[in-house]
Order: structure tokens, then C-alpha cells, then sequence
């Protein structure tokens, strides 16, 4: 069998049917409800307005596993504790072209925007930076701050460490985290260029997903408690671990990574990072981050530079597509059409997502019916 | 079908049979007989010896596809004048963590060991260093050079972009290379952690040898012009371009390596870029590379860094393992066991690297008798 993505580029991402149980927010409405929502909890305004776009920003992208899908999740271990709602990340070492971040368990999304503010801050006179986090937790999606500096001008890679939940190549248990990687490449005519993947096959979530509809899936996404390839989503996650995407590819990024954002930034690795959804919303995660930027205006007319990421992204839509493929996109482009028809769309959340806001708004015990559309 | 990535780790190498057509050479000898030949069409004597270590070295790890069986192809464009003997890569610009260099076309082990010399430099003050190259030409393994930031207690990262081989998902035209990545991560007790892998399901390389084995291939390697996935290594190269690995995931990362190698560096990108083995002998290749180095004692004392790397290898080796595998491995693993072996085995190189030996040492003038143990 071919793997679908040999054959077939991303698909459009379908805007969920209008069911009963599905919510219809304009983003506006639905930043303000994140927004009261991490205040309820103790966030200040500025760090729960900033916080909320972290995850208003995935749902526009059309990355509903991102988004406020997970904001009752923060909330509880924001009332727990186990994320300190007034913990304020800080630097604790820096040299020329890099800094040490301890995130103070505070919200992820908090010490992410900190920490590529610092990294796009060094790379404005180094060149490029290196800036390692730790004692950080769960920050949404990593392309978000990747984002953030290519909206500077400046390309941003972001990478994090997780819990367990990836097998290396032949084994039987679960030894490195999903381990998200991300960069964005600023352009001019076009948006940034912009990825933002986990180095499994696939993330939990779709796993997930598959065993709620009660659908099989491919035999490269899991392998069970054997080590043996496995096309039932029942076993996940308790009696089945993830596949590196490729192989010893991802496994060997994954490692990377981890080396990155939990050996050098001093925060736990592997084991030693507890599960964001299992832990007791009392418990710290200790998450490990790292953000680097590279300032292209540093080596030469910025310009010219942007004028050449336009001609690369011009070159590969000029490449001739294979039937039934409609366009040849560039990494983020199906997500920046996504945020686009945000303008003239109100988003819809499907059922499951819009089951775990409800569950948010009676944490914060907010009125849904103050922020929805429909 | 089930990818052989998913369930098995890397086999090791096994050492060709000594067929007649096989060459045996103890590694000193066949670094001998590099160097000799590269002195032959005009190198300095340090800049032979250098170069002929990046080729003897990948043929030590068993990767065979980038030693000496390339290295008649080096002769001759180094005769041809596409590849300069007496070119010599300069630094033309710099900054506090970052450096431009251009390549001069001068042999490409000669500009990927000054660019990760200038890296290494650099992250030595600054922490973490970017250095661009241009005019560059192929420089064998990219693995070496991040291994030898990783020898002097950095880890190290090197890119590079080559000729379109490989497609976007969808596309029936091959847009970017094969574009190498590889890391290297300095440990205590234990080698390197060391990666070195294209960003297609597998290298040009492979699809060859199964042309010539007359094999069917995987359908997730290769696709025909009409961009449809194809099991007939006989379309390759002509007719067949390479997929990504694991779809748009390897082309998200070619896309990266593209801007770091090309773009950020004023190098030729996708198409500007010369085939090696295609174009004429007397005509430069126009290669770009990035090469970045974090140096971890500028965070904190290098011993608990490598203590911590030490430990992250302990952990996923006691990973348990599928039925039938032997042992869990970290990248690089296999190859230091190979290099291991080659002190007290001398090498056989198989009678397809060999035939390519005895091409090298016509152009050389050199007799290989002189140099081999059979």
C-alpha cells in the first residue's frame, strides 16, 4: 500500500457541518472567550490576551487539535496549580547569541512568546540565536512562535520535548516524545513560508481520533506492545506507542530535538516530563523548549532575500501537478487560506472540539452565550 | 504495506563478499591512495590529505554510496576546471555568530571543512553560530563535517541543497534535492550521537543499485512523470523523480534546508544548481551549505551537558525490543561499529565501488597495486 502522502498533497481543510451540538464562533468572539477564560483562573489581561491568540491563531489555521479544543485543559492545571497562573519566565544566563529561559511553570504560551522575543532580540545583532527553556509546560502549536519571528523578518525554528510517547526503530516501549519542530521563512509578495509538524507519522490526536470513530488505520502510525506494526486504534495510547515518521529519520530529529530543548536548556527529558492531560493538574510537567532565530537582514540587503524566498515559493507552484492534484502548495499555505476565510466565515467547531469548550466555559463559569455566533 | 522502517532498526552492515572483482584496502592505504590522486590533478598536499579523510571515513562507516567509489567523479571535474584545485573558500563577510563564505568552487571537502571550522570558531564566543556558503561543490558525507564539531565538544549541524531530484507532494517535477542534513551530538562514554539522511525516502543512490539488480522497488520511493508512484527502479533517473520522506514532512525540510544552504547564503537554489555527475567537467556546480554549531560549555560546565547525553543513549538502549530485533540503537551507532571493525578488518569494497576505484586510479595515473592488501 502508498502511504497517501506519496501521492497526494494537503487536502483543503473542510469547514465542519453545523450540527446541533457544534458552536459557531467569529474569532474575535472566540480570543475573548480564551481570553476571560485564563483571567478567570488568575492570568493577567495582557498574559491571557496574548495566550488566547496562541490558540485563537490554530483554530484559524484550521489546526483544531491546537486551539481551544485544549483550553479546558490549561485551565485545570492553571486552577491546580500545577501551572502557576502569576509565573513569570526569566532569564537566567546569556551570552552574545543565546539565553537560558527558566519558565517558572508558568502557561506555555506565556514562556514561548518570552522565549522567540529573546531569541529574534539576540539574533538582531548576532546574527542567529539560541535560546534554551526549561521548566516550561504544554505551549499550543510550535509554529506559532516560529511565526512570530518571521512576521520580524526573521526566520524562526521552534522545538519541544514531551512526554513518552514515540518508540526508536525495533523497540517495544515508548522512549521519546512526539517532539513538535517548527519554522517559519519570512517572504514578501507571499506569507511565510511555514511548518509545523510532530516527528511520528502522525500525532496522537489523528490515533485518537480513528479509535473514537471506531475506524482502522494505516499500519505505519503505531506499533503495539509487541514493537509489532498495528492497525487498531483501540490499543492507543494504553497498549500502543507512535511510529517515527520515516523511520530513523524522525526518531533521529526527535533526538535532536530533545537534545535541544531538554539537554542543553537544563530541563527534564524522556521520562522525566510528565503527561500535560494525565499528570494531577497540581504537578508541574517540566517541559523543555528551544527557539532560534536567524536575522537575514544581518547578512545583506533584507530584500533580496525576501525576494528570493518569493522566487522559491513561485518555483515550486509553477511545478506541473499530477491528475487530480489541483495546486502544489508550500508548507502553511493551506493554513494561511484557513485564516483567511476567517474574515468572511464565522469557524465552526465540531462536536468533540466544541464538547471540550463547553467543559472550559463551566471551569471559568462563563456564558458561552455571551461569545457565540450560533 | 508495512514499511521495513517500521519494525526494524538499522541492520548492520555487512562486508561484501571478496568476489574477484572486489578490492580489499587496509583504511591507511585507501586514505593513501585518495590522497595521492587527488595530488595528481593538482590539490595541495594538506588539502589532499583532508579531503581524502572525508571519503575513507564515510567508506569506514559503511556508506559506501559517499567514499571512494565518488571519488573519480571529483578527478574529474578537479581536471575538467569545474571544480578548482587551487580554489581556496574565503570569508567574505561576518559577525559576532554568523559568517558568508564563498566557496571559490574549490573542491567541496575543502569548503565544508572551512565552513565548519568558521562555525565552530564562532559558537566557541558567541554560543551558537550560522556560516553560509556559496559556490560550493558536493563535499562526500555530510556527517563528517557535523562530526567533527561534535570531536571538539559542539554539537553540529550541516545542510546542504543539490540539483531537483525530488518532488513536492503532488507534483509531477522534481523541485528541490535530495538536500542532506545531518547532526552530530558530542557524549562522554559513549561515540557521537551522528545523523546523516536525504530528505527522500531513500537516496538516488539506492533506486540506482536496484535498477542495475534489475529489483522492484517500494512504491513510496520514486514517481513516474505523471507523478503517480512507481515500483520500477528502470524509470529512475530519467523518467522518475524521488518522493519526500514521509511526504510533507521531508519536503517541509528540504524547503528549510533550501532557504539555510541557498537563499540565506546567495548560493543557487533548486534549479540554478548544476548536476555534479551531469554537467560538463569544465563547468561549476554552484552548491550552497549552511553549517551551524552550538557550543554547550558556553551554557554551563560541558561535563554535565555530555553526562546528560550519556544518558538520554543509556535510556533509549535499554528500550526493550521486537521479537527478532537485536538491540536499540541512536544514530551513528552502526557506523562507529563499522568504523570499529575496519582496525582490525581491512575493507572489501564491493565490485561496483571497485570498478569506480580502478576509473580513479586511471585518471590518477596511479597503480593500484600499490595500495591495496588483495
Amino acid at each position: 500500500m502508498i502511504s497517501s502522502a506519496t501521492i497526494t498533497n494537503i487536502p483543503p481543510v473542510a469547514a465542519p457541518a453545523i450540527t446541533p451540538d457544534a458552536l459557531v464562533f467569529w474569532p474575535a468572539m472566540l480570543r475573548s472567550f480564551i481570553a476571560d477564560a485564563f483571567i478567570s483562573v488568575g492570568l493577567s489581561v495582557p498574559d491571557a490576551i496574548a495566550s488566547a491568540d496562541v490558540l485563537a491563531t490554530a483554530d484559524e489555521f484550521g489546526v483544531n487539535t491546537h486551539g481551544v479544543k485544549l483550553l479546558h485543559a490549561y485551565l485545570s492545571r492553571l486552577a491546580g496549580g500545577g501551572t502557576r497562573p502569576t509565573g513569570r519566565p526569566r532569564i537566567t544566563s546569556h551570552g552574545p547569541a543565546w539565553a537560558m529561559v527558566d519558565g517558572n511553570d508558568a502557561l506555555g504560551m506565556i514562556v514561548g512568546n518570552f522565549g522567540m522575543a529573546a531569541a529574534v532580540a539576540k539574533a538582531r545583532t548576532a546574527g542567529i540565536a539560541y535560546v534554551g527553556v526549561k521548566n516550561s509546560s504544554h505551549f499550543g502549536a510550535a509554529g506559532y512562535y516560529a511565526l512570530s519571528a518571521a512576521r520580524q523578518g526573521l526566520i524562526g525554528i521552534t522545538v519541544a520535548n514531551d512526554t513518552p510517547s514515540v518508540v526508536a526503530p525495533g523497540a517495544r516501549k515508548a522512549v521519546v516524545g512526539t517532539n513538535p519542530f517548527a519554522y517559519a521563512i519570512p517572504a514578501k509578495r507571499h506569507p511565510p513560508i511555514l511548518l509545523d509538524i510532530a516527528i511520528s507519522t502522525v500525532a496522537g490526536g489523528k490515533v485518537y481520533q480513528s479509535r473514537m470513530l471506531g475506524k482502522p488505520i494505516p499500519g505505519d502510525w503505531i506499533v503495539g506492545q509487541d514493537g509489532m506494526p498495528s492497525t487498531d486504534a483501540s490499543l492507543y495510547p494504553d497498549r500502543a506507542f507512535l511510529v517515527p515518521a520515516a523511520g530513523h529519520k524522525g526518531f533521529g530529529l526527535a533526538v535532536l530535538i530533545e537534545a535541544l530543548s531538554g539537554l542543553l536548556s537544563g530541563a527534564a527529558v524522556t521520562s522525566g516530563i510528565g503527561s500535560w492531560m494525565h499528570i494531577s493538574p497540581s504537578q508541574p510537567s517540566h517541559n523543555g523548549a528551544a527557539f532560534m532565530a536567524i536575522d537575514p537582514g544581518m547578512f545583506g540587503p533584507l530584500d533580496v532575500f525576501l525576494d528570493r524566498v518569493d522566487g522559491l515559493i513561485d518555483e515550486i507552484h509553477a511545478t506541473p501537478a499530477a491528475d487530480g492534484i489541483a495546486d502544489i502548495i508550500v508548507p502553511g499555505e493551506r493554513e494561511f487560506a484557513h485564516q483567511k476565510r476567517c474574515k468572511v466565515e464565522p469557524l465552526v467547531l465540531a462536536e468533540d472540539v466544541a464538547a471540550n469548550v463547553r467543559r472550559a466555559a463551566e471551569i471559568a463559569r462563563l456564558s458561552l452565550d455571551d461569545y457565540v455566533q450560533i
